[in-house]
């Protein structure tokens, strides 16, 4: 059972943290940057707003070239030495900085693209032009027209514009805190290398031989991950592990062209219709996949990790309200459980028309994008081989091309799936020394421990890092978890990014 | 069993018709017609051209009053008088021409209107700008770049263009027909009056008042519909009925707005996977409706009726062929078969999006398009309010607009079922005296009898005129079946069109 009436525990009661010797004192560090932040609100967030402001879908490289040459010249003001690193897509950013003393190194990484746009979706009109409102748009939030010239900013404020959340705030809020640092006469602990993903929401397909590539120029002994949102609750949070996904597109085939649904309605069959039953097939009411062997190499949560996943607080009556919904797919299963899990989501559907454009006829395909999420022990590719022989189970043979004529008047039943690129999960021991070390840190900066989680649900390119590089990796999010990520009207509240600049400085500075 | 070697019956042996006395021969109508378009294939692809060069969506009314305009003009020009019959949505076409000696009268039914278009999935620019292809464009059918300096047009092109086929060719036909009937010395046989709807592609909505309103005007002995496609065949056809259409907008809602699918995949509830669910629900795997009550009204064939449909020949191994597909629905039924029954079509699905704008979310909702077509013996609200039925027993609250946050905490399932509008279906004994007369005009003129069918799949707004003018109504359709009708690269055959014209011209003067 799940309720607010649950006790949560703290994670120092569970995982007792190492001192820290050389550090400076984290509610110091805390309280240095909090007001260096409070007293320069007007250029932090403007430096936000300008990064936020040159469109970035992967896809259109000279908007990434942009990108880079603004991430070039904000880095270089910070000391560090820049550099790009070729791959087969768009280059990777890279810079670094040395510390003084410093005898290890932390390599961070963020991503400065984002999600395609549907402009006509969003509430302002363009997504790349930021806006400013008061409050969430479903919660009466109205924009603050004045806001370029204001000096302060409400922290239920919210910026509006793609990226606002998913990467680009981490970046400026790493930028502002290297600031804040220095004026407050810290320094970070290690050594620092910043790797910026330029086709994080491409799938980075190009990463894995990039990381190879150049294993020497990213060596170090920890890997921060400044991506995904904080956990709702608002508390610091530290996140593991995340994981994987791999994409897949399904078609199935109907006749050659749309035909007429009266002359033909009875007979010619339906792929829509096929396609749908298909689906049903995959997954019962409660979103079980029942795909055979679906879920086989997952391994069963010991008490310790069960512990770990009661220990983040239920936020699920809060969420529901968010989100308008009233119950989850499972009454029996936590969201902190479900993400341990892999997934088979539906995440578009599309057959002819609908709308105003909707016509009368049995249409000539319907498809259907799927996502699977993985978790460490599962393999996307044997997933979509498992999916594949299920809708061969089906009925259906299975094209890997537009289907012939031949293969048309052989196959009742013809289906198409393509699959997209990998992206690994992966996951670092929360016992680990590092993972303590910054749990510690937090917790004296924050005066509550952070919420840990096992397995970030979303995905982070990160699983070819920890392979290559041989590195433990933890990630470190800072934005509101109500952002719209990955949709229409994505924004950041104000109050989270400066609380995420004060995050990253306490984790800077461990 | 079916296929090729099944004995056809022909329509004459089943039902004797009676000696039409005062028709000139069948035979000399169609050849003297055939002469006379053979020496004016020019301007009778030119008459028809223009007319399909004005666009024509119902929705886009000064269109559809440029159409108006047109029609005026030519039906003037053949001696009728016309006016433009008022409605709550876009005028009615009406004409009228007195037949001196003839004692009843014919309301001929036509429809300018076309389907809406989606010019980037036609082949040519824009569908409005017809172009002339020496064949399908699947059957290496490529364009002939001085068809409008030709003066023969060979049988096995294809004029392109939005309604090429539906349905101002058989308004451009009975023009043709009625000139080449003049040149020889022929005239109908019964005074004529002709409506052309504006509206028949959006539903017809307002054409149950308006027939109420002029049902003075509309008064005839026999009502004859040019719409449809011909039997694939390429036989002169006759329709005594077509089915009704109801259609219907399922959407299920999700999320208030998309959320990231690996945040929240395996909790929160995917509305994509819920539609798809109850879509399956109500179908089975060979497209039989599966809702409780749905097949309730319709009424079991007579064996005569049977010998009807059993007559209408087997073309189903070409339609497969043509379409491009293995197997029909269910091995067990014919598209004749198929035809006498209600349907439940998926004619559209969306959810989020597919292709290169997919995105790793879930959905915030899910829409199928249904179209639900009728026969004389259902009613299209009662099988309506039997899918609601259906929903509400699958565990779906239904609303009647976007959900509110009430509701949303309150239900798990949520879903909307919004009602199009109606347009029954009709149909008129074969065995009747004008079914009968028209059958042998058809049988003398071109050596065969016509294929008789008894339901022609598709819907015209017929059964207003059938129900307040008391009036036998007839199909007569004449363009190709492989036409693309409501879907891009709508085209018709040349042979077919010059045909068409023939068997117009012998139904006037039969």
């Amino acid at each position: 059972m799940r309720g607010s009436a649950v006790v949560l525990f703290s994670s120092l009661l569970i995982f007792p943290a190492p001192v820290e010797a050389q550090a400076p004192p984290a509610d110091d560090v805390r309280a240095s940057v909090a007001r260096w932040v409070d007293a320069n609100q007007r250029a932090v967030v403007g430096e936000l707003v300008d990064l936020l402001s040159i469109p970035n879908v992967a896809a259109n490289r000279p908007d990434i070239l942009r990108n880079l040459t603004y991430l070039e010249q904000a880095f270089a003001r910070r000391g560090f030495t820049t550099r790009r690193l070729d791959t087969a897509g768009n280059p990777l950013f890279f810079a670094e900085r040395s510390t003084p003393g410093a005898t290890k190194t932390t390599l961070i990484y963020a991503h400065v693209d984002g999600q395609p746009v549907d402009p006509a979706a969003w509430a302002q009109d363009d997504p790349w032009t930021p806006i400013v409102r008061t409050n969430r748009i479903d919660q009466e939030g109205t924009p603050v027209e004045d806001w370029r010239s204001r000096d302060r900013f409400e922290p239920s404020w919210r910026v509006y514009a793609r990226s606002a959340s998913d990467d680009k705030s981490p970046i400026a809020a790493m930028l502002t805190a290297l600031d804040a640092l220095a004026a407050a006469g810290f320094a970070p602990t290690t050594h620092l290398k910043v790797i910026i993903d330029t086709e994080e929401e491409a799938g980075s397909p190009n990463l894995v031989p990039a990381v190879t590539r150049y294993r020497d120029v990213l060596a170090a002994d920890l890997m921060l991950i400044f991506d995904g949102p904080m956990h709702s609750s608002g508390r610091p949070t530290l996140a593991f592990g995340a994981r994987g996904i791999i994409t897949g597109t399904l078609t199935v085939y109907g006749p050659k062209s749309g035909v007429h649904s009266g002359n033909y309605g009875n007979w010619v069959p339906n792929p829509a219709l096929a396609l749908v039953r298909l689906l049903t097939s995959m997954k019962d009411d409660e979103g079980r996949v029942t795909i055979e062997g679906y879920y086989d190499d997952v391994v069963p949560l010991t008490d310790e990790e069960r512990v770990l996943l009661t220990s983040v607080p239920d936020d699920s009556d809060e969420l529901k309200r968010v989100f308008g919904f009233a119950a989850p797919e499972r009454a029996d299963r936590s969201l902190q459980e479900g993400l341990q899990i892999p997934t088979l989501n539906i995440r578009g559907l599309a057959s002819a028309h609908v709308g105003a454009g909707a016509r009368t006829l049995i249409p000539d395909r319907a498809v259907a994008e799927l996502d699977l999420r993985l978790v460490k022990e599962t393999s996307g590719p044997k997933l979509m081989s498992l999916v594949a022989d299920h809708i061969r189970r089906q009925g259906f043979y299975l094209v890997d091309a537009e289907p012939t004529d031949a293969e048309r008047a052989a196959h009742p039943k013809i289906a198409r799936l393509e699959v997209g690129p990998l992206m690994a999960a992966f996951r670092t021991s929360p016992l680990a020394d590092d993972s303590r070390a910054l749990a510690t840190a937090l917790e004296r900066a924050f005066g509550e421990p952070p919420v840990q989680i096992r397995t970030l649900g979303g995905s982070v390119p990160i699983a070819p890092f920890v392979e290559a590089l041989n590195v433990p990796a933890i990630l470190v999010p800072i934005v509101n978890f109500d952002n719209n990520q990955h949709e229409e009207n994505e924004n950041l509240r104000v109050g989270d990014f400066f609380k995420g600049i004060e995050i990253l400085a306490v984790v800077l500075a461990r």
